[in-house]
């Protein structure tokens, strides 16, 4: 029966095949012994690695025990010894957590060494209740409720190669009765050894409790993280597509999406778009509180400007320019290659043929030609935005490249009569706002000329009277 | 504290609006008391209704209570008494579930007859907690994770008025406390009253337990409810969806969905589809086993024809002609319509000019014309499937309709040479397995010249030698 289960379970749900190297932590625990013998019975082709964890004064004695059992199998066999306990101290981990993180770089390691087609261990179904149960008593959801599952990639441990558990159908009892027939005796009482008081607390009191409530209660709790896996893998899918739809950059410091496609989304996909945004700016990061992220999507989904407010793990959110940016805290807002001007406060003259270097790698030229109106009538309407054709006899030199000014009005071009402030121009066009202050601005004497990049004022334009162009134009390097 | 969540959660959660009426179930319990005073305070549009379950002795006192109550406030008030106890020993239903089901009816009824704009109940996040959990331990998908909703239609009762929960972000201390400041002292304590032991060992040892394990182990429950429940909606419009995409038809008896699109939907998805389809044919289910879900999706993914496999609930699925159905046990397949003879053995002679009426009001009716092929030739070949036109002078009358027999061989119009096996024949042109052996043959001596509906012999065509042709065609009443 245990072998049966275990067969089905590694071919047709761990997807394994028995001729290519499969690596195998083996603890020495009851689990990892009964997953080793019954691999070798069934023929598949381990590696077998074991990391001593050097918490135990024995523990040397436990990988010198399953190297002599890999040896009497013929089988490869790496260990390796770390002092998780030192480790734990220095990184400020917990014990339990530093040896998951030892021994999951130690096998995947030793994976990618090996060729070996995945990493197998042997956690099983009674470790599944237990996870599910403690992710349903401390909050999570569908991930944390679907448990662990047969196959998986692990992408902070490496892309190539998956994390497999062939055992995770079968019971605890299972597993010590195969091993009272085999004769194998477990070096170590995993029961005991890394396991935390919370899981020994739900093993030993919780799950007996909740079988007098439902005797089926852990057969229960297995097939329901069954079909919420299928259903969190489906909508991760769907989460997958809506990112796409919404994502435009990201950095290590921010990323950025559309609002206006941000908005559309169901208010399920929006708070797993905004978890993966959080999780790609602090991949270490486990627990995501429900509250940050109901901040962020309520944030989200009031239409107008908004200010930042705090996520958790020293991100924030805010929307601006009908985009929606999630960043660090101490991060500026991104400029998405925009920003121009080194600071508010810059300001620089400008005379015919000069060349000036701005941020982001931007380039302003400008010289003069000879032309009259009806010459260039066509092409001054085709111009791109990063170019302006201004009437160079009415400009006053030397021009001036500056930020706005408090309450500045200008005249765009197409404008007759009443200026505008060039603030609600920004607006208009969508300027995000903490662009604003430092967007380019051409001026002559006391008068913008052109708001670099977006429009040319109607008072310099080229008209029949003119004869003399100023052409201004940017580039990028 | 208690007025402003409850004003919030009525008017944004429940979406109550102040001036319509609204159906108010009071039992006299702490709960519903609270819930009743303060939407008195708020200046909702009370109905207030009191179902007398005759369960208790004193319970004519509560309802004498309640109603004392509403005239106080000049609220609208109406009492039913109904016989619980006595309804529940003829129906076979637990006094909870009886209880329950003409609660419920009582209350919808009402809120009809007094146009309400919803039924409200009292339940609170106590309430919320202690149903997750219940969920939880029992086994349930997102459904019943999910928990209750603050407004959710109750198709079972009525699809115009909504079920809503103004209470269910309020703790039960907060309701208790609330009670304390306005004097009211319950009638009836509802923890010992319809509650089962199950609800009771919950809220009295296992909550507290699991609140020792994490402190905020309530709230956590709520929020993972909450979360849960968004994608649980999402997901149940996806299945929406994928529903239209698949079905074919339905009856009580049995739904019909197109096998191909069935087989490209997500498991997710699958397994939803599956599950309304059992609800459809068997609305009271209230548990609908992972297994029996398993069993059907099983055989809808192997792509070919499928023996009958049980679900649950005396029904069974069956994949035949392309077609996944979903029925009772004891219903035959659905025929679509297309069944004309009434057995398998059915037989009857024709001559010209005759006229048979078949099953489902199909009429079989033939006459022989004076034609040439140079007439008919362009007509002969645009025929519709519910006519064929035969070389009159190679039939031999009479014809006779009936079944087909073991291994019958046919020649079908365009096969030169070698026959076919009927058999082969139905299977290419795709008519369902169960439907093969009652479909109706037209043979002449021992030769198939018609499969009805379906193709003519190559036997028996309209060719140059052709004088008189037999028209035979179907129509249905």
């Amino acid at each position: 029966m245990f072998l049966e289960k275990l067969s089905q379970a590694a071919i047709n749900k761990c997807g394994l095949i028995k001729d290519s190297p499969l690596l195998l932590g083996v603890s020495g625990g009851a689990d990892s012994l009964a997953l080793m013998d019954g691999l070798i019975v069934l023929e598949f082709n381990l590696v077998i690695a074991h990391l001593d964890h050097a918490i135990r004064p024995e523990s040397e004695q436990d990988a010198d025990f399953i190297e002599a059992l890999a040896a009497k199998n013929c089988l490869p066999f790496v260990r390796k010894r770390v002092d998780v306990p030192a480790l734990a101290e220095d990184e400020g981990l917990s014990l339990e957590e530093a040896a998951r993180v030892v021994r999951y770089r130690f096998l995947f390691d030793q994976a990618q060494q090996h060729a070996a087609q995945a990493v197998a261990v042997a956690h099983h179904a009674d470790d599944q209740v237990e996870t599910v149960l403690m992710h349903f008593i401390r909050g999570a959801g569908l991930d944390g409720l679907s448990g662990m599952s047969y196959r998986r990639l692990m992408p902070q441990w490496t892309q190539a190669i998956p994390l497999v558990r062939p055992l995770l159908g079968v019971w605890r009892e299972e597993i010590d009765f195969y091993l009272l027939t085999t004769g194998l005796s477990p070096r170590v009482d995993e029961t005991n050894q890394d396991r935390t008081y919370f899981r020994n607390h739900l093993r030993h009191e919780l799950i007996p409790k909740l079988e007098t409530l439902n005797p089926q209660f852990r057969k229960i709790v297995c097939r329901t993280a069954d079909v919420l896996a299928e259903e969190n893998q489906y909508l991760g899918t769907l989460a997958s597509s809506a990112w796409e739809d919404c994502y435009v950059s990201h950095t290590a410091e921010w990323v950025v999406f559309q609002q206006r496609k941000f908005i559309t989304l169901p208010t399920a996909l929006k708070r797993r778009v905004l978890r993966r945004a959080i999780l790609l700016l602090r991949p270490g990061l486990r627990d995501i509180g429900f509250d940050a992220i109901e901040r962020g999507v309520t944030v989200i989904n009031r239409e107008d400007v908004s200010s930042e407010v705090d996520l958790a793990a020293k991100l924030s959110l805010v929307v601006v320019g009908g985009q929606v940016i999630v960043k660090t805290q101490v991060s500026a807002l991104p400029d998405g290659g925009k920003s121009l001007l080194p600071s508010a406060d810059f300001r620089i003259e400008l005379f015919p043929d000069d060349s000036v270097a701005l941020k982001n790698g931007w380039i302003l030229k400008m010289d003069v030609i000879d032309a009259t109106f009806e010459k260039v009538s066509q092409e001054v309407q085709t111009l791109p935005h990063d170019e302006a054709w201004l009437d160079f006899d009415k400009l006053k030199l030397p021009l001036v490249l500056r930020g706005r000014e408090p309450g500045e009005r200008w005249l765009p071009l197409g404008m007759h009569g009443h200026s505008q402030k060039v603030k609600d121009f920004f607006i208009n066009e969508k300027i995000p706002a903490h662009l604003r202050d430092c967007w380019p601005l051409i001026v002559s004497g006391s008068e913008v000329a052109w708001v670099v990049g977006v429009r040319p004022s109607e008072s310099f334009k080229v008209a029949h009277k003119t004869r003399r162009i100023l052409r201004l134009y940017l580039s990028q390097q």
